[in-house]
């Protein structure tokens, strides 16, 4: 594997000291340099390597953000933006060391427009303390990838999870950002209107830069109302086919699931270990429904009307908020609950996004394979997205099983590419998918190329993630 | 008013002798330029004055268009892309002359992926022509801006209209675009996948980059299933904040309103005049709900009801298609209505977009302003996303009430900037509105400026428009 970087003992390649001594002579002891702050500064949730940067600077402003980033562009210090450091990709590694600013302690909820559905924050709130703070206006942020990222993280992966189906990604939910260029200047991206054909789409062109174009100092999202009434279903299928299927069919009905999550029989065994729960270990699909009491309720029966269709079965479903959040926990706890498969296995978690119509072949094709290898791999799926998971588990300490998986891996993307899919759905491109990046892209490669050496000429923000060959 | 382009006899200030000459020898009498064809290739629905282009090619084929730019790049001519020619702002007047690059013959649905709820389409399909040919399929495009336009034309303008409150705009449902870069290469900005985190978001950067970065040659767009049940409502109001109060309550309650359009008292005024209806002369608003039976029917009680809170009265219901059609040909029709108010009249038809919750103040000022003025100009505006429009009736031959138009429009867009809204949420900038984007954007015009050179080092893109001081 090309792109795993060299060992952290290569940043003494790098001499950044007129930049740190200027940090220093600014911040003073806020330069954190200690080696255990740095490590986890370089350290994501991904199976590729991490890589320490020389310093870390817990941010407390705007105007803190644009002193750094000024002193790193007079200097030529990387600049790597850091959130809560569950990206999946590399995304936060260091790779040519430099200076890691971190959001954690700019976590303030600025200003909530209950009458225009949005709220302004800072990029270190995350998911949850946002949803939290929301509660009692009966408003809610219904992004959610599974972790408990930043905003900021969130905004910079173009981060989607399990009820896109119903709400969209953060690309159609960040209104506009705040943010500071490689010049050290501030922009916002918009206003807060709704929407605007004013000019170029800053706002969705720096959501899902992975912090190569910019650094966020605020994000002004949109809010949806808390569903007056909330349900939840279960139905297995015996093939793939008839799960995809019966989402096809729900989408074409015009139901406005708003989350569909299917998950494999490899899936639902791990989860029946873990939790001792007794589902059937058959292909499954989680589904929740938003809305009135009465909306809710048709929701479902339509649904299972659809499910009975494509060979659907076992159907169970229940407004009950108890019954509910114990089903969405198992569906949660699929990373843990896989570990146990394999005791010395690491989570190598990736994911791919195809056509809908092509997810059911996609998916029985990538388990296939897996099963010729040996590995055992769950697969779940965002399935109205045509989005999924593969969650790997590979011995970090068996070169072999290491192999097979990165051969695996390569088959999986390259079989999404070749279905006019995408190499990832929404964990980015980080150091992990650079070269998928540039099979997907080919000749639109280059503008973004073109792109990010107009915005930031010397390569300081997060140098060596998603465009190569600076 | 500055950005009123030269006449067209400037054209001759430009010698783009070499350009036409390879373009004749290579598409032959093709190359159109007759005074008709030109006049009208520079023409659309604004008050801007136009700006015919030197010449005109209907091209057929994106080799075609890949070898017009490549001319063009070669020899420094200017590239006007033209879809209907409806739009608003002076975007498709070519300010420098050159090629205009006129799509009518590229009109082709390229294929339906109904499972996928997607459709490729050629640049020159219209938005009414593209219906017509799914409506077999039990499918829709439902982004409805009124105007007949093209799909590229909506992509280029990043279009929206009646029913962007429930399905978004042309930002949210562009799947993908092929496009002719500067240099005459050929790029696809993403794949059919229904959402991706791999790289820079080229595919919203080209919507709604009015011609000026791109050329489209195909376009992927994101399709709905046709609803089961349509139904439609009027309801009155005694005063504004009444209405707009409404209309956050249904957003509030979660109602999945599909259009709902806020007519004022002037509107509903000329509408009676024109179609010989009896509607009440007070702010309206023209609802639509789609679903199932039940739900539109329960859409529409808890609209009442909310409606009834907020001093609504006359509220009447139909499912009725011929009654809906009825209601919705008065409203696509208050631009004919308009015109009997002042017959010596021209519309200057231009849009704002404020944050929801300021949108009932955004309004009664500007009423307030333009009753001051003595000049007519009804109101009617996409309440949900906080969008509406003045459409100002000008006697172009008058100049004192050009002049005071023009104050008037200035002092509504600046009021609506105040306010955290956009100069424009719908219409575009083309050359009528550059003064204001740099208002509204401010610092952020740099990195725009930037994009554009960086994509289009010689400004062969439509110059003139979005961004200048290139």
């Amino acid at each position: 594997m090309s792109l795993i970087p060299a060992a952290p003992e290569a940043l003494q390649q790098y001499d950044y000291s007129a930049g740190l001594a200027e940090l220093r002579k600014q911040f003073g002891d806020r330069v954190l340099t200690s080696e255990s702050v740095r490590e986890q500064a370089g350290k994501d949730e991904s199976f590729h390597p991490a890589m320490p940067p020389h310093a870390v600077i817990r941010v407390r402003s705007r105007e803190e953000v644009q002193e750094v980033v000024k002193i790193c562009a007079r200097t030529g210090m990387p600049v790597v933006p850091h959130g809560a450091g569950t990206s999946l990709e590399g995304n936060i590694a260091a790779l040519k060391g430099g200076v890691t600013i971190d959001f954690t302690e700019m976590n303030e909820v600025i200003a909530v427009h209950a009458g225009d559905f949005d709220v302004v924050v800072q990029p270190g709130v995350t998911r949850r303390q946002l949803n939290e703070y929301l509660k009692d206006q009966g408003l809610f942020f219904p992004i959610d990838p599974g972790a408990n990222a930043t905003v900021g993280g969130m905004t910079a992966t173009r981060a989607s999870g399990t009820n896109a189906v119903r709400y969209g990604t953060m690309r159609d939910n960040v209104i506009n950002v705040e943010a500071v260029m490689a010049d050290g200047s501030l922009v916002r991206t918009g206003r807060r209107a709704p929407k605007s054909a004013a000019g170029y789409d800053l706002t969705r062109l720096l959501v899902g830069s992975e912090g190569t174009l910019a650094v966020f100092t605020e994000i002004t999202l949109r809010l949806y109302p808390i569903p007056e009434a909330i349900s939840a279903a279960v139905c297995t299928f015996e093939t793939m086919e008839g799960a995809v299927d019966t989402v096809i069919g729900i989408i074409q009905y015009g139901i406005p699931v708003a989350r569909v999550e299917l998950l494999d029989a490899l899936t639902m065994q791990s989860i029946n270990l873990y939790s001792k729960t007794e589902f059937a270990e058959l292909p499954t699909l989680f589904l929740e429904f938003h809305g009135s009491e009465s909306s809710v309720g048709e929701q479902a029966e339509l649904t299972q009307e659809i499910a009975l269709e494509f060979g659907g079965g076992g159907f169970q479903w229940t407004s009950n908020t108890e019954e509910r959040n114990r089903l969405w926990r198992a569906r949660h706890e699929v990373a843990w609950a896989t570990k146990r498969l394999h005791p010395k296995g690491e989570i190598w978690a990736t994911d791919v996004c195809v056509p809908v119509s092509r997810l059911a072949d996609c998916i029985n094709q990538t388990r296939e394979d897996i099963d010729r290898t040996g590995l055992l791999a769950p697969i779940v799926g965002h399935v109205g997205d045509g989005n999924f998971h593969l969650l790997l588990l590979v011995d970090h300490d068996d070169p072999e099983e290491v192999e097979k998986a990165q051969a695996l891996h390569h088959r999986m993307v390259m079989r999404a590419l070749q279905m006019d899919g995408t190499c990832t759905g929404e964990h980015g491109i980080g150091y992990g998918k650079i070269e998928f990046l540039e099979i997907e892209h080919g000749e639109a490669v280059e503008p973004m190329r073109m792109i990010k050496r107009a915005l930031d000429p010397e390569n300081i923000f997060n140098p060596g993630k998603v465009i190569r060959g600076l």
